[in-house]
């Protein structure tokens, strides 16, 4: 496997659009279109939330169903989020515009939004939108970098990786992939959209598969806020334009495709955590020695997710004590008497806990340590041999000024 | 049942007493003492962090035994808590030093400490204190307002109140109590500590029965920042002076003894919340119409807790979205298109949601509302017939502030 440019359109077949539609923000591209010249099979997940916008009512029909996928539009500024019959309206209609360009069929059509909830969208720039962006779209890597960027929110950066995969026949393969997100995130999912394209040719079953179970450990992972969004979707379009031999079985070619779809959704989903509102750094809690994967997860989890926690990274503060009271309340049985705790940051690693207890170090190493733009905290729990790690940000005066007027 | 001067020393027999020990905070009182001049019958809930501070364990211990208590030894500045062994022989030492100026027994008194988790307290400072307070103390009002001060860490106003309740057998009884906490504050319990004497008599089985379902429905509906803290306690001493008719049954003199205590925990509880740290406001959210009491108090705490809604709140942004958000990701099931949401302050009521929707209602008269100190979101689910309220405040900077070098 290796990373390569080209993001969204880097696969075979695929083109990528954006466009100023107006819809909220102004002075800044707000829509996107990925396309692929071929029928695409499609797996995804969405939100857990049961107020679901309606974006996620619709795509996930068309998911769960046997529907060939031809395109995505996406929209940022309004989430299209508890808009009743007139939000799901749109999606159809957004959906007859778009087909209408190529084959006609609206189950084709996927559709996405981001932005504010409870705001309708109108229409009419929406379906002028869809034409605009059918007729400039592109297999370049600018066109993908550009929708990456017109689905940004609060977002300080784009979002996009792709990456070419050989698999046992001497085919390659290759996978392209963006995000967006950075407020109302935590799993399960995050207030992100993310979407993914390949030309590897894999069965519908095996493709839903392996997006459920990456999801699991790379985007249900992060949090920023704790804030599970009405619209969160992570969907994949595969074409097939490869022309590999079919993966239809969990043999060697299946694990590779794995692979390659793991590294770029954990890429994405580590730049998201960092990305998060206000963040100015990115805070990982790498848990060791659990008794299980799933308690390893939930303990990571709640020392990522802790305000507390958060803040004291903001203030490069070691307070530990936050850290061990967060694995403490997450809900799992733990020995606090047995519990190590280490900062890796800038290829260092320092012991500042042992069996429950601050080992007597330097202070003024630690805040040090703890500049870092990129700061793990290590939980050795010592009770058994699971590991698991969740990634967030600290908690800064930026996110509660993004948040206390982000309608303005 | 009317609401009385005197706090902790209001109920006959007891006394209170404050000193400044310097163990952590320089310049004001840090060290509090209740004191019951006969045996009391006691009760508790404490933290279900799995970490749990000394004092905790060493109270729990004595609430959880048929030991009658006769003194409360309390200190700010640090938690006692990840301290290891050095921590319990704290607790023992301050016990014997306590009690050796009275009865002697270490098993009638109880600790208490809140603070910085992870350092050691010095034991001379807090053995020195015990004697301090206990030539200091005094029944009067004025000792139980300043050992509701010393007991307080980023509060920024100390809590106390008293009621005095009358029996059936005309005998009145009288409930007082103080409580500190400010951050680290989420169910169950909160980082609080809370002191309630009586001087009612009463079975120790019922006495814990009360405190049990209050703390239920008072301290752990309130939520500050999400943490769990190692040291939440809150218990009560009974010490019968009063010469009522033992209450032994949960006949018509538990109900009245039940909501004077309920009266005073509720108070408390949203005194500590609308003192949250950095809290400009009081953010309650009321549930209405749920199908189950545990339904609306899992969706009521789900608002209070959200982060994007506190930030909002902080805004006096109408942000209705995050509320219906929130309330879809709860955890129960709900259903979007019937949830009618309306704020409630200074005495007037806006609709803002009508069956999922926005009601088209004024931005302007919305924001008004919100720049109130107490806020109230009423969410009518449309369900059943159940309710609940739960307590927060907003998210401003001072909360990031306060926690950013909270150790500073």
């Amino acid at each position: 496997m290796k990373e390569i440019t080209g993001g969204i359109t880097a696969a075979k077949g695929f083109y990528a659009a954006s466009h100023a539609a107006g819809i909220k923000y102004k002075g800044r591209e707000d829509m996107a279109l990925i396309y692929s010249d071929s029928d695409c099979v499609t797996a995804g997940t969405f939100t857990t939330n049961s107020v679901k916008a309606a974006p996620v009512v619709w795509d996930s029909k068309i998911v769960h169903s046997e529907s060939l996928v031809r395109s995505v539009v996406i929209n940022s500024g309004i989430a299209n989020a508890a808009t009743g019959k007139q939000g799901m309206d749109l999606c159809e209609n957004t959906a007859i515009a778009m087909s209408s360009l190529y084959d006609g069929r609206k189950d084709s059509v996927l559709v996405a939004s981001t932005g504010v909830i409870g705001m309708q969208i109108d229409a009419t720039k929406i379906c002028a939108g869809c034409a605009e962006l059918f007729e400039k779209k592109s297999d370049s890597a600018d066109a993908a970098t550009a929708a990456a960027k017109a689905i940004m929110t609060t977002d300080t950066h784009k979002k996009e990786i792709a990456v070419e995969v050989q698999l046992t026949d001497g085919k390659t393969i290759r996978i392209g992939a963006m995000t967006k997100g950075s407020g109302m995130i935590h799993p399960n999912m995050c207030t992100m959209l993310g979407f993914v394209t390949t030309d590897a040719a894999i069965e519908k079953k095996l493709l839903q598969k392996a997006i459920s179970a990456i999801v699991d450990d790379t985007f249900n992972m992060i949090t920023v806020d704790g804030d599970t969004s009405t619209n969160d979707t992570y969907v994949i379009l595969a074409n097939g334009q490869a022309g590999n031999t079919v993966i239809d079985s969990e043999g060697e070619d299946y694990r590779l495709f794995y692979e390659g779809l793991h590294y770029v959704s954990e890429k994405l989903a580590i730049q998201m955590a960092g990305d998060g509102e206000g963040a100015t750094k990115l805070f990982t809690c790498h848990v060791k020695n659990a008794r299980s994967v799933s308690d390893a997860k939930v303990l990571a989890k709640s020392v990522v997710g802790s305000s507390l926690c958060k803040a004291a990274m903001f203030g490069n503060d070691s307070n530990f004590g936050r850290f061990l009271c967060a694995l403490g309340y997450a809900g799992v049985s733990i020995n606090v008497e047995k519990v190590d705790i280490f900062y890796e940051a800038d290829g260092k690693t320092m012991k500042i806990v042992e069996n429950g207890l601050g080992t007597g170090y330097s202070e003024e190493e630690a805040t040090e340590l703890l500049k870092s733009e990129s700061v793990t905290v290590v939980a050795d729990m010592h009770m058994g041999s699971a590991e698991a790690k969740a990634w967030g940000c600290d908690l800064s005066y930026d996110y509660v000024k993004i948040n206390a007027d982000y309608r303005c």
